[in-house]
């Protein structure tokens, strides 16, 4: 937070710093939901204000990931004007993003709830971003998947092109043979073929790559609740309720980080000067 | 870069570690456009292959910037396989969004430049990401606005509403005799009421808020050259073409990083392993 | 490892620049073992090296892990008698304690090995030192426990104090419920009668925690492959052959990262000056 | 400690978040010996707990640097539950260590001291800790070493070996002429008869190296009070008492700080939760 | 200012620390002018004394910018006296420098000014201080250049040497039409014969660079109001009058950051310890 | 140095960005003293150069420290134009600063020299350019005083009046008693009176605060071989020759870096581009 405000003020924030000629003035300001959405990131947005003065007070209004119309007031801020018109503009690139991903976030997860499967984002994150794209996936739909590289194994094809081992079953039983204890072993099955290998190694998860919902009902029948059910690719807001199969766990979407619009929230001053 | 690839990997990656078992593999593979687009940030990915081994030799196909059609490479590693599979994704990360953001701002810019229009975005980019952002969108309309709030005065209303003068003329007056010579100053009119002050005041850069195109045209006229003209708020790829209006030099618009949609590219290996 | 340099070094290493007066002296030294031991993190040491001068070049001359007797050399350096001088010091430091643990380690696995038991370590590491000790443990005895507090979930009495459940079996559920797909939930049993809530609740492992070997088969009997069974608390070098009961998966102890000794390892030089 | 904590808890600590499900328990600990030991951090485990809440209140009950039995209370902590139990291992990490550092030391110096010798460590500590490994020394000795290689010169026989100089006196008297005034310069002797040389060039201090008693004996009668005397290498606490010559000033041995076992403290629950 | 107290305390203030024995001695000090100066940057030597002890209790008693005599008192301290001794040398570092710019910077101003031509500084700042110097450059003079390479353009005959273009009037056209419309274009002229081409390429500002008073004349003539005129090169305070020419708007120099002499400020203890 | 070239280069160098437009032209210049002076800081002028292009090529043609004439070349640089236009200012900054403190450090030392007198620099550096201008003062007068407060033991009248200690002698005796045997301590006289009782606590150098030429003269004779004799305070360029007395060891004065000038040295291109 204070990397991005040094980032946006840079040296000086050269317009408020003039236009205010060092005065103190003390103002009061609201952020409201411009469209209805999600709320996300409102300790965030007071977070920017209170780092650029320690007289800043914010109130939140509304709970964090909670759905609400379009003019709701998010939060109220009351402090310098020098920081609040400094701190304005970082506070909501981080309020209309978390808010514009939990709103998506929450549109997949409505769908998907009735039937028992959870929504996750991926990887496909924007650098520098992750853990507010991650928090608000959760916030939007209940859910993670893994966070990086290092929190769980994911085998995919590239791996075992790269690999040494001749078959499918080999990689996935080696691999398991070697990770922690604690941690699982997800991998990325292409074809029908495939599910036997995989699950004959050992993997807990397995992840259907580009399945049609038909191939994803065939995997379900094979796999028989021998491992947790992911599918992944190829599905869309638009024909996410074909994929809403029994025996299917997860469905992840690297949408909900990477194409995302930002939700309409604005601040407005209510008092403060003259 | 080196940040988002420990952000990506954590301690340890570890699927590609195990599948690889310490085999020193060298592999090779292709970056491809899976939908047409404007291609931006070729070198970004580079740089991620190359950070995690020196011995990642990559060759760029298209020149920055160009609008490409599905399944063009544009890229070609070759070096260890671990290298390019622990890269992959942030490489990816960079790679997607800045050529999502460069094609929405091709088409953006496609309709402006007959009329002899600049388009840039704004501030409201994503925290961490902005420099690419920003880039980005050079690459595809061919401007920018200011980088952060220290490269030019810009006052807006809530400006006016903390400052202690009476008037808009005298604030921008008083504003404008404290700025370095080296620096220009814009300020934003909500009606066309507010022209008069501003340009009186000496404002080099005249920002209409929220103008319909009408008005847009009554504002023109009212300038008549005395300040650079830049319309924000309320234009959309659908409806730019009506504010195309002769005397406008600029239009600018965050929606080319607050709500841009990912280039559809991906990696696949064409040699390497078994 | 620069961070390690620049703390040990600080403005300069006054002795052996102004014992060298500026002259560019080429030499060549030996880092050998003075006990015996399993060596670890023969590439650190080079890393120092080649930190302090591009130009030094470091032959490892033993596989990272293995077990070597007294003497044996284990890197040969050449380069700038200067680079080697000030880096001498923080290279043995990472590679005398390194070692000290993967020697303390392997004596823990070659007693737990032929019963098919895994030994690991816990986050009680050194601060700012726990990679090397985490890696160094990995090298010692093939198998880590979870990096930090975010890799797994683990359950302590603290955690069911804190919590507003009633009792442990909802405890848990209700966690699990809520953790992604792709990670472990690891429980800690303090009591024989803990077992059956824990297990139900959907522990994956289970953690016995200060049982006595006899309580350790018990234990075993009633957890019956319903969960993998971690025993840590009271287990000692010397007491360790007592806990090889059939049916446990992995003793952890925090003794492998809080208590070693470093290995005893010298460096010395074989020419350079006169 | 930041650093640490954040390296700890990683993106959360799932396990304290999930079990405590948002909930604001408050909470006491106690912080206790489980063995008897010279008390060393207690303030750096405070810190821990703080910097995860500001609300959290810490009192320490034994004066830094004091040997308590065990069973003593170190620190009662009052606050948010979480912060509590998030920072718990972090702070033991620092405290456990800290305190067997300076339990080791004070078992030296109580040997040494009634013979008027200090006891010191020396620059063999564990990366990225060093600065808590010489407090605690400190704590438990009185006394330290120089702390890097910028704070006095020390010339050792690599030195020697680089160095342009023909004989050790004019190595000596080369570098003190060059230093400044208010540095010491420090030389290690090998054998008797470079004690000459040392003292004739100008050496503040001379280092007996692996000296015997009886060689220590000898080398204090021919250095006569012309340097202060230290003595290192192949000193034990068993063997210690036959290095306590008179006309030693100070023993410095990397043992304090490369192989000292971990002092056993516990955190437990007072009040919270149910 | 953080990595400035580090920078100079080093591991510990060891003076103070053992003077005070660890007694907790409050403190008063004042900090005072030993000759008449522009005090400029007591907010910063207010941050140290905090930075080290939050008990620190700062007044400030003159107005920032305002030329004072010898003997002012500028600030009290009141405070811990271990904060007021490890912070005092850090302290006055940037006031004295600070103030001995500023006080340079209004030696020239008050030339300058009743010709209505502002002074101010370049990018010749030393490397690690630049924002201090340019801060008091502008308490001093009042205004700034631009702060680093991206606020503005600034071409000079290196650029043309290195571009492809084969006049200057073409290079300033060329690279006019692609900045942004937010941005100036300065160009420095060698000669008279070089203004048409710039004014002509479209420059915002014309440099004349190390000009003699009467070139400066006619330069002003022939630009004839086309561009802002700055002055370069050459100027000192004891010329400064020569150059003071109708026509001409700001008076450029090095001097004022890289060849200043730091005022004489001291702190004196007032009550503290016996 | 990174940083300082990010901090004057900002987003991006958009002046020669724009003027080379993509060009990678290759040219030639020289680094040149344009006034005569002791050389100082070459190598980090090349630094500047290399860190913008790994393509830089840089030969220095005096040696460091040494009195050159007017006109000297003092760098020939062969690289991309880019790299060269963009590190220009930064290398200079660097370059013309250590310069003109090398030239003042040598007029003082040419001076005190032939007395058998140092001259060192004081803690009275640029806050983040420290580390420069004690390298600087050491090339340019041979020796350095401590390089920050934990180098060496320094008591002024400050920590007498917060120290518990009744008298001088005392506090000396007590503080000397506790410091590490490698250290020294230095004590300040502000009087002759206070000569004697700091030599008996056993200080090892005694700086003699503001004392006249014949105050320094009887101190000496006080002080009578049992100290190092430091002078500092009131001693000046012009009346330096006056505190040139015999058993004086060491004059210090931070004018050395609180009041240089910047050697004047340019940069001119050779070849390159058209």
């Amino acid at each position: 937070m204070r990397a991005e405000l040094i980032a946006d003020i840079g040296n000086a924030d050269i317009s408020t710093e003039l236009a205010l000629s060092g005065r103190d003035v003390q103002a009061s300001a609201e952020v409201r939901l411009r469209e209805a959405g999600v709320v996300c990131g409102c300790f965030v947005a007071e977070e920017a204000f209170r780092q650029l003065s320690g007289e800043s007070r914010c109130v939140v209004h509304v709970p964090e990931g909670s759905m609400q119309p379009a003019g709701t007031s998010l939060l109220t801020i009351e402090g310098p004007a020098q920081a609040i018109l400094s701190a304005e503009r970082v506070a909501l690139n981080y309020l209309q993003r978390m808010s514009g991903i939990a709103t998506l976030g929450r549109q997949w997860a409505d769908i998907a709830r009735p039937a028992g499967i959870r929504i996750t984002g991926t990887r496909k994150t924007t650098p520098g971003f992750r853990m507010f794209e991650k928090y608000a996936i959760r916030c939007g739909t209940g859910f993670n998947h893994r966070m990086d590289l290092d929190h769980a194994v994911m085998l995919k094809d590239n791996h075992f092109a790269a690999s040494p081992h001749g078959d499918w079953e080999e990689l996935v039983r080696s691999v398991r043979a070697r990770i922690s204890h604690t941690m699982k072993l997800e991998a990325e099955a292409d074809s029908l073929a495939m599910l036997e290998p995989l699950l004959r190694g050992g993997a807990d998860i397995i992840l259907l790559d580009n399945f049609s919902p038909d191939e994803v009902r065939e995997a379900v029948a094979i796999i028989a609740g021998r491992a947790i059910v992911e599918v992944s690719g190829g599905v869309t807001l638009a024909n996410l309720s074909d994929y809403l199969v029994v025996g299917v766990d997860v469905i992840s979407t690297g949408t909900l980080s990477h194409s995302y619009r930002s939700l309409d929230i604005g601040l407005d001053f209510t008092s403060g000067g003259h």
